[in-house]
């Protein structure tokens, strides 16, 4: 068997020792006589395996207790609505538009709000990423959003915006866990985990507790509310089970 | 090692050969050297098996060509958002209520419009399902929606209420594929397949295509508009491939 190391800005490849220790455990995890595709996700055992992927994740990059740690489904793309459903308590937000992905975020939260481009480097395909050290931050702006790595322009930022005090949101799916970060300088950093870590279908929110609120924009579904998520640790519904026991074992 | 047969109300038990094979496949799938977790959503190998899935599946319900598959994420519990924010083009829908998750659907509706509960079996704890062959269906009802299998209770609706030629609307999680079903009396149907087809993390939203518009209440976040979806047959986002995978082998 030739083992290909595809590491393209989709999913890429996950350590060998994972995907074994998966294929072992696949008809009986850990004696418990199922996989973890078949088990109950309030049962004792699992409980064990997302509690372990939470604290190794916290301990990894030395989450502070002030802020909450989320497994979440819909990918980024649905972290484009939730942020500013969530955050735009003054219907307003900054975007610095350094990519595709940054400029659906921009684009998704026009919908729910004033979302103003206030750096982009557009007008170069994207291929720098602009100075933001003194940026015209909107007074009122509920937080400032990024996308830290821009994996098809090959660009990322190696200094971060000055917000001026405002809350700060990052998408770091594809540099996530790849160097160490200082998460007190962020309100909110998210990631889907299939490029670095896991199986698409999960994402990881890491967001200041003091932000986590009931004050949504009316019509926010319940599971689009980050309230409802921390409220249940990750499991107000059934959670992507499985792929959450692979970042697990990343971790 | 002893597996257990598993057949509880939440994740359940899947058939051995398809976990024996996802096991062999782990590390490579068919020798394209990867596994389906690390291969992208993009690829022709990656298109081959949500393709087969949703073949495979069409072929088993004999699924009509007017109605669309979907494989999204989320679960239940987002389409009981999703459900009301595409389809309640009145502001109004009727709910027969037989057991907490039609209760939580019919909630979640009440954000978006006019909910009228027009049956329930709260009254004796859920254990019946009440006689629907005459309901109150509300003559403005963008479709009247049902839980098919309540499986807490016990309890399955034998015969399909009378809608009164209003859209039918089922959750079909915990009775997906236990027996044929004519998907021509349905308007949408749908479920989580960690019961009985896959593992969590993987919705199935089966939909006639008339009903799947762009006219969908303001504020719907573009991960929950239909039409999203079906336009990019399931691949708008990073889908959950590999849920996605297991499914397609247990059809």
């Amino acid at each position: 068997m030739s083992r290909v190391y595809n590491f393209s800005a989709g999913p890429a490849v996950l350590p060998e020792e994972v995907l074994k220790e998966a294929a072992d455990e696949m008809l009986d995890y850990r004696g418990c006589g199922m996989s973890v595709m078949e088990m109950s996700h309030r049962s004792k055992v699992y409980d064990d395996i997302i509690k372990t992927a939470e604290a190794d994740l916290r301990s990894l990059l030395s989450i502070p207790d002030d802020y909450e740690v989320m497994f979440l489904q819909g990918g980024a793309s649905q972290q484009f609505a939730m942020i500013p459903m969530n955050l735009m308590k003054n219907k307003v937000a900054d975007y610095i538009v350094t990519g595709q992905w940054a400029k659906k975020a921009y684009q998704e939260a026009q919908i729910y709000g004033k979302a103003n481009k206030i750096a982009s480097s557009e007008d170069k395909t994207f291929s720098y990423i602009p100075d933001c050290s003194d940026l015209p931050i909107s007074p009122d702006a509920d937080y400032v959003y990024i996308c830290e790595n821009n994996t098809i322009y090959g660009t990322k930022f190696k200094t971060l915006p000055n917000t001026k005090g405002k809350t700060l949101v990052s998408d770091v799916s594809s540099c996530f866990l790849s160097e160490p970060m200082d998460v007190t300088k962020y309100g909110l950093v998210y990631g889907g985990v299939q490029k670095n870590i896991g199986p698409a279908g999960v994402v990881i929110v890491i967001m200041k507790k003091e932000l986590i609120t009931e004050d949504v924009i009316p019509g926010t579904p319940t599971m689009l509310k980050y309230k409802t998520h921390t409220d249940a640790h990750s499991l107000y519904n059934t959670p992507p089970a499985y792929g959450i026991y692979i970042c697990g074992k990343v971790f």
